[in-house]
């Protein structure tokens, strides 16, 4: 099978996933219900599932336990993506070419709406569905919440805040997107990894691998915001710019954040050595992500 | 010792456990990780950790378990609070007798608190310290998000939004108040009993006991809320009225309230009977959130 019908395939059968978990429309209370499925249901390019998948496939882990995984990911995402579009946080109007949470219901609706997204997370992580030891289960819990709380991703969105009209150095950007981008990026390959029973020492150079991918996903992001349109990205173009946020771009010029990009790639490729062959969907995967035009 | 005495060392040893929990100021993201420390130390009446004691000292729970089941209920009650004063929920400035958390700091900064309170229950709940079986580890952890998630805290909320400006019945009064405060404290009661291997049966007549007691916590809030003072209660009193909340005083008068109070009060202590006199905290605590004045 090929990387696009593989990719395809892993998205389709994330959103069935998704679909099953998320409460139903009909059940009170039905407002925030829908708002939960409109902002999970229908988008997104579900990059964590793809990487959680991916690496499970490395270590043959259950499919049915890689689906519960990338969608406790996919909930944690699409929670920080309704928080960030608030208009205390980045106001933003369009996400995934539709208008955000907060436009199309109401701010209190989206803000419960994240906050129930998180939840749900846990929840269907917390399930007895998942088909791995209950050790490893406690385990990817808290490798979850870790990844997801003040020391990673949400600390992340607090750096960024606190970065605004600031002119960063590139260490302190790179260690906002370790946090913001990454660490949850770096999650979902390492719960894929979990669902797979890998040992430590591939546990470690999976996350080598993941800090990688992180950082050329937020470079691509940066180059995608200043060359991209709205239309094409699905959300707001030129943003960084119009918020006066460091990026890569506004730190290093356009040509060396692309020769960073390139250097952040094959750095991601090279993690992947040591698996050899096995590792063809997550070497993709860093093709797919540095590649991307949205 | 007596019940005053008892509920001071749970409150000391909650308050220590919580300052280990939360991260230090002194990391980054400092304000963040400040206005974490902020809304959740050094205040509260704590009534979800002496719950969750009380429940699991019927069955000689491990206190240290014991210690961290309750802290991870008082979490996610610490980040309701923080969202549900933001100006696009309640829009409160005062709780617990100070400046409400985007008062204090500012509105990012308060989802962003409130998002990583509630990561940090469910990483707190999922540590390994917890001395129960795995298996339990794993309910506690599910029970935990549903109490909290669209279909247990934060769908009341959803709810209760819903009903502002709206005359409701007593029957959805109360379906809006199991779910919102309701789901919560019979987490709190069943994650102390679960710490100290409760049977099934003995988990559904603690279940029963802490529904009642849930309305009772509410019908008296309601009251207080009519007869208390900003100063006693340390957030605004007559906040219902002024905002056009159905409440028990609103629907039935304050007389009718007080005798539902009492009812519910017998109904909490009845459902005790079953475990006799080793249930004397639990009595003790019905006892305690009938009388409270704050």
């Amino acid at each position: 099978m090929n990387f696009s019908s593989w990719a395809s395939s892993i998205q389709q059968r994330t959103e069935v996933a998704l679909e099953l978990a998320l409460p139903p429309s009909h059940i009170s209370p039905t407002r925030l219900h829908d708002a939960m499925r409109y902002v999970v249901l229908g988008g997104g390019k579900r990059i964590r599932p793809l990487l959680c998948h991916a690496a499970g496939d490395l270590f043959k882990a259950n499919q049915n336990s890689l689906d519960t995984a990338a969608i406790a990911t996919e909930l944690i995402h699409a929670y920080s993506l309704v928080h960030d579009d608030l208009p205390c946080m980045d106001n933003d109007v369009l996400r995934r070419g539709k208008p955000t949470c907060h436009i199309g219901f109401d701010e209190a609706t989206a803000l419960l709406a994240g906050d129930a997204l998180q939840t749900l997370a846990f929840q269907v992580l917390s399930s007895r569905s998942l088909d791995v030891d209950l050790s490893h289960q406690v385990d990817m819990l808290n490798l979850l919440a870790t990844a997801s709380g003040s020391r990673g991703m949400a600390g992340g969105q607090a750096l960024d805040i606190a970065a605004t009209n600031q002119q960063l150095t590139i260490v302190e950007l790179e260690l906002m997107h370790i946090h913001k981008t990454g660490a949850l990026i770096r999650a979902a390959v390492l719960l894929g990894a979990h669902c797979g029973k890998a040992t430590p020492s591939e546990l470690d150079q999976l996350s080598h691998f993941a800090t990688r991918l992180g950082l050329l996903f937020q470079v691509v992001d940066d180059i995608l915001d200043t060359e991209s349109d709205t239309a094409t990205l699905g959300k707001t173009a030129g943003k960084d710019a119009a918020q006066n946020k460091s990026t890569y771009v506004s730190l290093l010029g356009k040509n060396q954040a692309k020769e960073l990009a390139v250097t952040m790639l094959h750095e991601s490729h090279a993690a992947l050595a040591p698996f050899g062959d096995h590792a063809l969907r997550l070497h993709e995967l860093a093709d797919f992500i540095a590649e991307r035009n949205f």
